[in-house]
Parts: structure tokens; C-alpha cells; sequence
């Protein structure tokens, strides 16, 4: 039998169930001694006492004389005290009072006299102008109650009270067990075959902002006995174990029998999606979680079980998770059976922020970088429609999501550049870009969904760019067109073009990789296609669908496929050759309720500026001669 | 002449003087390539753009069988295909496509046979459950736009996409230089006259906070040449200078004159309180900061040149500060001379938030880790009523703000015990006590500025506690009494009592240190001076008034006075003798309103403890056998 079955616990019993047995299992905070210096940010793990009195002695509070309070009693503008030399001291702030003396004149109130004696303009009371031994703190004050975090200010309190070495609370150290004979070490050339091992660096990262440590073992084989031993290892070092990979019920998942054998494997597979093959148990008396292989269903466990996990361990009530509430732009399906965890980017037009779903594949880390949010689908929930009004838990600042430029539609790296640029020239807003394909761009403008969209669709009847579709989606106008740049379309195949492609012809010879349905590409090839007599069925590869220009190139480099279409920009990066076809104008649609908004405004400034027109040289494939 | 004026700018102008000379000074960051594995937190300087797709080669999704997908097509469970031994290829989840193959077939559907063909039930699509080559990445692309923060995902990306080091804005590099005569290193027993250097610890802990690094330079005495000298080494090796102390116009401040020998004065002194001695300037091309040498004003400085001017470096616009709405329990008056910022406890009753000022001295480090939040009161302002709705910004999370058990009144050292306890416990709220007196409670809990209050007054006519003060309190009820515990008020005296005193009628002969006005040890104390014929001017230093049992006992023990009343835990705290006169009830009065508040009633819980009636045992001088 090679396969096991997996349970499908929801995580509300998981969570509690997996929490428990660890605080069973004795997971909770250690104290240690460490240096007050270092303190900032740590929980106090004791309540802190002064261990000296600040001030510790009675200081002049500011520069002046030290007397003798009653010395001065009675003296004022008009009727001047005469003090003589030996019946005060100069002070400077800090000082400590001279023995006999209990009060400070200040400096401006004092009159020096040539024989030394001093002329004072007024009196003082017992203890005026001084800092009193305890003003600030009193040794056997409590300075903090343990669980405290530990604020710059209190670090410099803690010091004043002489306590040099606070008790915080220890860091919970968790091993982290790469595994898999595919996996490799960070690099920039793996081989065929070798999979980059990023996901220690990501859960350590993830870790650190939980208050946590990380030690991350080498990686492992698939291999049981070497897994095993490496399990026994962290459990004898770590405070709780962190197996990668090999957490379903495949041939080579070993972690729930590991875990089994050394302790207890509380649940095997959870409701959520993704992030579904989970093992949580204990091993060794410590907390054991094997996380999926794949990034993003790893992150969702993360996020579910190790950050709770963390919470426990400092006693302290989980951080409220910020949310938003967000319009979805496209319906959402999920299945009954999960819970489902779905990465959206978030941007504000007008009032209203929008949520784009983006791509759900679980090995998809990018779908994690792009995305503003996350959207949670309840299992008992078929989904969303579009349209819907969403609670959306925010992977980035509030702010940072209110002011964003929204930009939907076709894909070319400029608008990528662009984004770099408005970041660079910290405009206070950032670009959000959707690559939805030309189509996309007037149906999110028409819907209100996008500030600006860029689009590159060529009337087949008039053989003119993006016009004639802009007055068919907008006849009662609200959107203007706005010129962006020329651009080159062509036939992306190999170095060398082995297969002596020319022409659109000679496609019905080789695998074709296409663009998505709705892509201006996907129209201009089309419009291609039926100039040259031919029809869809005579591609091979017509339905093998790509998103971007460069995923295109990258299939065609692969050898997936033996030509694409796409622009020279995206050719060159991966050494291909070029056979241009179609000169296109990939243009900008703006609503006209935001042709005045700073943003676009910017947006358009940046379009006409040098450093934009450099990069656009380096791309290689663009005019720019056609601006209105 | 020993004395310069300082100026009196406005923050406003300041600010923006100040920053645009750094600026111009060239302060803005410079890039730095790090390793990725470190660079979560950090911000990118440049865009980042893919080495290499992800995945880089074609790679099975599943475990199952490569096969060529026109080997499967028409294959349904009623029309099984039979596959010969050399026409799939077993694989697992991540392995590389064998050459020639172009789909997977996962396991479940493959009924292996026992000539080692396989019978399929199901036909695949070209490329169906593989992960194509840049499925996640396309090199070329661009991963993060410069001015990205790298979170753990992204890191987790650049590694995917072979970038393993990626430029970041450089962190800029304060230098801080502490100095003055009497400024030693942290100690546990300081000399008198000695003061802790704590400063440099809170500015660098600050620092951190804002994304900046520091140095710390040796602690420089109060010469010209020698500071002179330290900062010539800062300007050399950072990025901006921080001179603690020595700000003001002072006989041994030089700040400002070796600022101007270096570069530039821009501006000495603003019209903030604390604050106002400020050197900002620049030297050898660095931004200087002259700070003023108490901790509170440096921090107000801190907050309003030096945040913004990491914000500068880094290009970012400023992050909001949290607020919150709070109604002042307390008039706060303020020059029209200078913008203040007074700290403030902020604690929730009800629904309404409560801000009680705190002591406004600039040394009072305390004041500010004690403090929910900061006042500002602008220069225009003469200050707020009691009762006013101010705008306070918060200094702690304002959820702990909202779970807030406010405690006024009598100060003990067990309502500190207590909240130890309740932190300890993870009960999900923190204890918040004013120490303003037993009156101070009565009036605190009548106005619903409290939960409850905490004190010991005696009734002179009855020498009953507290009850009758209630019963004239709240004459229609709204609060009821709960027993607290028993303590013994005495004379803390030197020790040994070389004065001899052993009553009340032998304070007329020695310097009494007396309690703030309000506090119920204060009213027992003019009940014993009356019982004994005693009127408050035959006290030497009745006027000499602390807050705290430990403050008064401090005073005695620095030698500042020679007899205080308080309890016996703090005459123990200090080793000085004590004569019991009294003993009273320390009792608790809680609002009606939130008798049944699980806070006050965890509380009462805590109160029964065991774990606090050890603590009072080791405290001395408690009993708890009048608990109702």
C-alpha cells in the first residue's frame, strides 16, 4: 500500500487539539539573564526592581550655588541676601548637593561680588532646584511587571535603576529539517532536477517576527533513518521541530511514521487548502510540525499552527490580524471540502478597494509576494461571486494599500519599470498591476475597478490599435484613450532558428505556445492567423496558454515549445531569436473620473521622462516617437 | 559671560530647516548587496529581477507516471489504455520530465501490471500536472520594484529566482557620543555624583526601532578638545552624529561651538517642553543632533528630528502615529512659550479612555514607561480642563489600552504584586494604578474615571476606616467597600534610631519628610499630630512631600530627613528602623458599575491567592484575616 489516507480535521478542532498537547508537552517560555543593553523588545519574564534609588544622591537640578535653604530666607530684588564664600558651593546640574547645603540657586539669579561672597535675588525652600534621591525611582520600586515588553524607555529605566541584567522570557528555538533528495542550497544555477531550498529562509523569516529562533539543519535525504535521526537531533537541541516536506502519505513522506515512533502524531491532514497535508505532534516532548513542500500551503500551516504556537509559548493573546474590506473583481469558487486560504492583490480606486484573486497554485510563491491580502473562503462556503464585498486580512500597511495606482490589463515589463521608477522617486504610492490582457483592461476601466488600463487590440476590419474598441466599451465616453509606445510583436524560437521559421506559415510545422484568451497578443495572432488562411486546429499548441510575454520566451527557451509570440524585450532575455511581424500600439486607457488624479498624472509624467525613455532603450523593441 | 540665549523656533520650522540641510548634506541611503537569507526586514534599493525561472526545468506535480499525452488519449475507465514497460517513466513530486514526455499521470490512476506495462483509466493533456519551466517565474522578470519591503515570502522568492544577494538601502549609522564629568558606564553601584549613563542605551534601542544602526563611543568628559575631538572620529566613520548633553548654552556645553567650528549651527534651541536645548546642525557634511542630557527631553528631540530624519534617509513617508481619544481626569496647564508634550497613563473605563497626567520632570524616565501615551499641547495653548477629550498618542497597543483594569487611589506596593500576577496569568488585561491618595480614590471611582480605588482613611470621629468616607462619597450608593488587607503604619527611622524617636511628640526635635496631601497616610498623620496636641507648623519639613511609601523612605535613608510615616515593607526595603503607631485597613472600593467586570473580580480572585499572601508575607507587615 502506498498510500495513506489523510484526515481532513477543520482547523478550528485542529488548532486547539495541536495547542494543547503542546502546552501539555511543557512548551512555554524559559526564563534567561541577559544584558539590559540588549533588552529592547524582549518580554520581561519577572517583575523588575529598582536595585538603586535614581538619583541615588541629592542632585543640583540645575547650575547654580548650593546654600543652605534658610541661609536665604527673606532675600528678594529689593532686599538682597549677601552670602559669603564659604557659605555656598557653584553646582552644575547633576552635582551632587554639598554636604550642609539642601538647595540650588540658579546661576541667573546670582550675583558674583569682588570679594568672592555672592549677591542672591531671591530665596529658596529646602530642597528647591534639586533632584531629591528617588525623584525618578525609589530602590524596591517595581520598574515592570513581568510580561512587559521591553520599550527603549524602559531599557534606559531599567539601567537607571541599577538592574543590569534583566529576566526576559527565552526565545523558543525551533529546528527547522529541510528534506529531499531534490533539494538544494540557494543558488544560481541548480541543475536539471534540483529544487532551490528557500522555504527554511522564508520560516525562519516568519519566526523572527513571532519572537522566535530558528536553527536550520542541513538538508536531508529521503531517507528514513537519516530523517529520523535528524528529528532526534532537534528534538534534544530545540524546543520544537520543524520537518520540510514529506508531510502527505506518499512513498517518500516519512515524517508522521517519525513522528509516530518518537512520540505521538496528534493529527495527520487538515481541512485547509492549501496546506492540507499536515503532520502536528509531539516527539520527544516536543512540539513536531511537518509542513507541506510546497510554499504557499507551507505559509498558510505557518500562519495557522506556528504562529498560535508562538502565542502559547509567551502567554500572550494573539495579535488581531488587520483587515480591509474589499470588493472581488472576479468570482471566486472553492470547494466544500476546505477551508480555503486565497492570495489577492488589494488596490483603492476611488472609494472602494478591489480584490484580484490571484493564481492559487501552491508551489506559486510570487502569488504570495504580489498579493495585498488574504482572502478566507469557510468551508462551508462554495465561494464568492464577483462583485461581492469580502473580509480580506492585509499582508501590507493600510496605508499602503489606500494609495495605490492601479493599472489593469496587458502585460509588458515597462509597467514593471514604472513601478520601480514611482517607488524611486517616492511619490507616496505605490503601482498595483493586474495582467488581465488588453480585454481585461476596458472591462475593469468600464467596471470602475482601475484607475488606468493597457491595452494593445488591434482592429482586425481597420487594422488601427485600441480606438474603435475603447468607442465600442464606452460610447458614452468616461474613459480616454491616452498613447503609450510602440512596440514590436514577433515570433520568439530558438537561437538559430533551427526549424527555419519566417512566417506565420510555417507554424503549422512546430509546437506553438499561445497567449490567454483576452491577451492582445492572443488577438493579434489570431488576426494573423486568418490573414494567412489558417485556423486554430492547425496549431499544435494553440490551447497551451501563457500569461506574460516572458513565460512565453521561457517555454519556448525550455524547449517546450518551438516558437511563441511575443515582444523582442522578452526574446533577448532568454537568447531567442526574433522574427518581427506586426508593429502595435500598446496604449493606455484612462477613466476620465481620474485623468486629474495625482497618480495618473505622475504615472504619465514618468512615461515622458529620460530615465523611463533609458530603460525603454535597454528593453530594446520600443518607439516612443508616437506621444500625443 | 557664562550664558548664551537659545532660540525659541517652533517645531514646525525647525523640522523642515533641519532636514533639508541634511539633505542637501547628502544624508539618503546609500546600497549595500546582502546575503537574501538575511535580508527579510530590509528594503530594497534597486528592483530585483529573476537569474532564472521557477522552476527551471519541467517538473512532475505529483507523484505518478511521465508518459507522452498522445499515448493517452481516448484512455476512460471503461476503455482502459494499456502502456508498454518503455513508454512511462515513474516519478515523484518535483522530479524532472524525462525526455520525451510531456504530461503526468498521478498514481492513483495507474493499475500497474505484472509484465510491468501499466493500464491507465484516464487520458492526460500535454503538460497536465506538470509545473512548466517559470510556472512560478520567468527570469527577466522583475520580483520587487526598488523601495520594497522584503518579507519573509519575498526572500523566499529571490532565492526561487536565483538572486542570492540582493542590494538594500544601506542602514545609516548614528554615532552617539555621551558626555559629561559625571556620566559613568551602567553600574549597579554608582558613586555619589555619579550619574548612569543610560541614554545612549535608549537612543540606540530607538534607533533600531526606525531601521537605523549605531554606535556607541565612550563616554567623553566635559572638554572641548576631547568632544571636539570624539566628533571628528563620528563624522568620519557615520552617517550622522548624536551628542548627548552639553545642548544647552551652559559653561561646560560645547555642542553647539564644536558644531559650528566642524560645519554649521542651524538652530539652537525650540520651543518644545521637555526639549528645548537643542543643537541641530551640520558637521563634516554629517547631520548633527546636540541632545539635552535628561532622558525625557532627548526622547522628545529623538522623536521629533531625529525619527523624521531617518524617514528622510530612507525616503519613506513618515508612519502615522496611532491616537487615541481620552478625557483628561486632571488640568493640564501649559506655556504659551512652548509646544509640550506631557505623558500620560491612558486607561479604559466604560467606554470612555482616561488620561492622567504624570509628572512632567524632564529626568523622570519613569514617566514615560509608565506612560499609555503623549499629550501635545501646541504652543497656542494655555493647556486642557479636566474633563477635556484630548487626542493622545498612544505609546502601547491600543488593545492593551482597551483591556485596562484602572485602579486609583492610595499607593501600596501590592497593587504592583498584583499586577504582576495578573500578567502572569495571561488573563488578557494589565492593571493600571494611579498613585493620587485615598481621596484621590474616592473621587477617581465617583466619577467613573476608575474601576476601583484603593484606601486607608480614618475616620478621626469614629477611628473606623474608610466606611464613613464612602457613606458621604456616595450617599446614594454606586460603589461598595471590599476588605483589602491590614497593615502597620509607623515611623521609619534611621538605623539604630540615633534620634532616639519612639513617638509622635518626638518629631518636633528632628526634619520630618511628610506625604502629598490626599494621602491617607498624610490624614493619619495630622489624626496622630492633633490626638498628641501637635499642630503642623511644630513639624520641621511637614511641608517636604513625597508620593510613595518608598519615596518616603528613600528620603530618610539618604539622610534628607530623619523620620517619615509609611509601612514597614518599605522601611525593610531601605534597612531602616520602624515604629509601628497604627493599624489600619487598606480596603477597596469598587464602582458598582463593575462589581461583576471579570477584571475586578479577577482581582478579588488574585487577592485570595496563595501566590499573594506569600508575597505579602515576604513584603511584612500585612494581614489578610479581615477579609469579608
Amino acid at each position: 500500500m502506498r498510500h495513506n489516507y489523510l484526515s481532513n480535521t477543520p482547523l478550528n478542532e485542529a488548532r486547539p487539539l495541536f495547542l494543547k498537547a503542546a502546552e501539555e508537552a511543557g512548551f512555554t517560555a524559559q526564563t534567561e539573564l541577559i544584558p539590559t543593553g540588549c533588552a529592547a523588545g524582549r518580554i520581561t519574564a519577572n517583575a523588575v526592581y529598582a536595585a538603586i534609588s535614581a538619583p541615588h544622591y541629592n542632585a543640583s537640578a540645575m547650575d547654580g550655588i548650593a546654600v543652605k535653604a534658610a541661609d536665604t530666607f527673606g532675600a528678594s530684588e529689593n532686599a538682597p541676601a549677601l552670602l559669603k564664600k564659604d557659605s555656598y558651593v557653584t553646582v552644575d546640574t547633576g552635582d551632587p548637593l554639598p554636604e550642609g547645603t539642601d538647595a540650588v540657586i540658579m546661576i541667573e539669579d546670582v550675583r558674583e561680588q569682588a570679594d568672592e561672597s555672592v549677591k542672591i535675588l531671591s530665596a529658596v525652600a529646602p530642597w528647591q532646584n534639586v533632584r531629591q534621591v528617588g525623584e525618578d525611582l525609589c530602590m524596591g520600586d517595581m520598574i515592570a511587571p513581568a510580561g512587559t515588553r521591553i520599550t527603549p524607555a524602559l531599557a534606559g529605566a531599567f539601567l537607571a535603576g541599577g538592574v543590569q541584567r534583566i529576566p526576559v522570557k527565552k526565545r523558543p528555538v525551533f529546528g527547522i529539517i529541510p528534506t529531499g533528495d531534490e533539494i538544494v542550497p540557494p543558488t544560481a544555477e541548480p541543475k536539471r532536477g534540483e529544487i532551490i531550498e528557500f522555504n527554511s529562509t522564508i520560516f525562519s523569516a516568519m519566526l523572527a517576527e513571532w519572537g522566535a529562533e530558528s536553527r536550520i539543519f542541513d538538508i536531508v535525504k529521503d531517507d528514513k533513518a537519516l530523517i529520523a535521526d535528524a528529528v532526534e537531533k532537534a528534538a534534544a537541541t530545540c524546543d520544537a521541530i520543524m520537518v520540510l516536506a514529506g508531510s502527505s502519505a506518499g512513498r517518500d513522506d516519512y515524517t508522521a511514521a517519525i513522528c509516530a515512533a518518537l512520540g505521538q502524531v496528534l493529527l495527520h491532514g487538515v481541512s485547509v487548502k492549501p496546506g492540507k497535508p499536515v503532520v502536528l505532534g509531539i516527539a520527544m516532548d516536543k512540539p513536531l510540525i511537518g509542513l507541506p513542500g510546497y510554499p504557499v500551503s507551507a505559509m498558510v500551516i505557518m500562519e495557522e499552527f506556528v504562529k498560535p504556537l508562538c502565542d502559547l509559548y509567551y502567554r500572550r493573546s494573539s495579535a488581531e490580524s488587520e483587515n480591509v474590506e474589499a470588493t472581488l473583481t472576479k468570482k471566486v469558487t472553492s470547494s466544500l471540502k476546505y477551508e480555503e486560504f486565497v492570495r489577492v492583490t488589494l488596490g483603492t480606486v476611488g472609494d472602494t478597494c478591489y480584490a484580484v484573486p490571484l493564481p492559487r497554485g501552491a508551489g506559486v510563491i510570487t502569488s504570495v509576494t504580489k498579493a495585498g491580502g488574504i482572502l478566507r473562503v469557510p468551508q462551508n462556503l462554495e465561494g464568492y461571486e464577483a462583485g461581492e464585498k469580502v473580509e480580506v486580512r492585509l499582508l501590507r500597511p493600510k496605508k499602503e494599500i489606500e494609495n495605490t495606482l492601479v493599472i489593469t490589463g496587458s502585460h509588458d515589463p515597462l509597467i514593471d519599470e514604472i513601478a520601480d521608477i514611482v517607488n524611486r522617486s517616492s511619490l507616496g504610492f505605490t503601482v498595483i498591476s493586474s495582467h488581465v490582457g488588453s480585454m481585461g483592461a476596458l472591462r475593469a476601466v468600464s467596471a470602475g475597478q482601475a484607475h488606468m488600463g493597457a491595452c494593445h487590440l488591434l482592429d482586425e476590419a481597420t487594422g488601427e490599435y485600441n480606438t474603435s474598441y475603447v468607442y465600442k466599451y464606452f460610447p458614452n465616453g468616461g474613459a480616454t484613450l491616452k498613447k503609450g509606445v510602440g512596440r514590436v510583436q514577433g515570433l520568439m524560437v530558438q537561437k538559430g532558428n533551427p526549424l527555419g521559421i519566417g512566417a506565420i506559415g510555417d507554424l503549422t510545422r512546430c509546437r506553438y505556445v499561445n497567449r490567454q484568451r483576452g491577451a492582445g497578443t492572443r488577438v493579434l495572432f489570431d488576426y494573423l492567423l486568418k490573414q494567412n488562411g489558417l485556423a486554430p486546429t492547425d496549431i499544435n499548441g494553440y490551447g497551451n496558454e501563457k500569461f506574460t510575454h516572458t513565460a512565453v520566451a521561457a517555454t519556448v527557451a525550455a524547449g517546450n515549445a518551438d516558437a511563441g509570440m511575443g515582444i523582442l524585450s522578452a526574446a533577448r532575455i532568454y537568447g531567442l531569436d526574433f522574427i518581427p511581424l506586426y508593429h502595435e500600439e500598446y496604449d493606455f486607457l484612462v477613466s476620465d473620473a481620474y485623468t486629474d488624479d495625482p497618480k495618473v498624472k505622475a504615472f504619465f509624467g514618468i512615461l515622458e521622462s529620460a530615465d523611463f525613455r533609458r530603460r525603454l532603450e535597454d528593453m530594446g523593441g520600443y518607439s516612443v516617437n508616437e506621444r500625443n
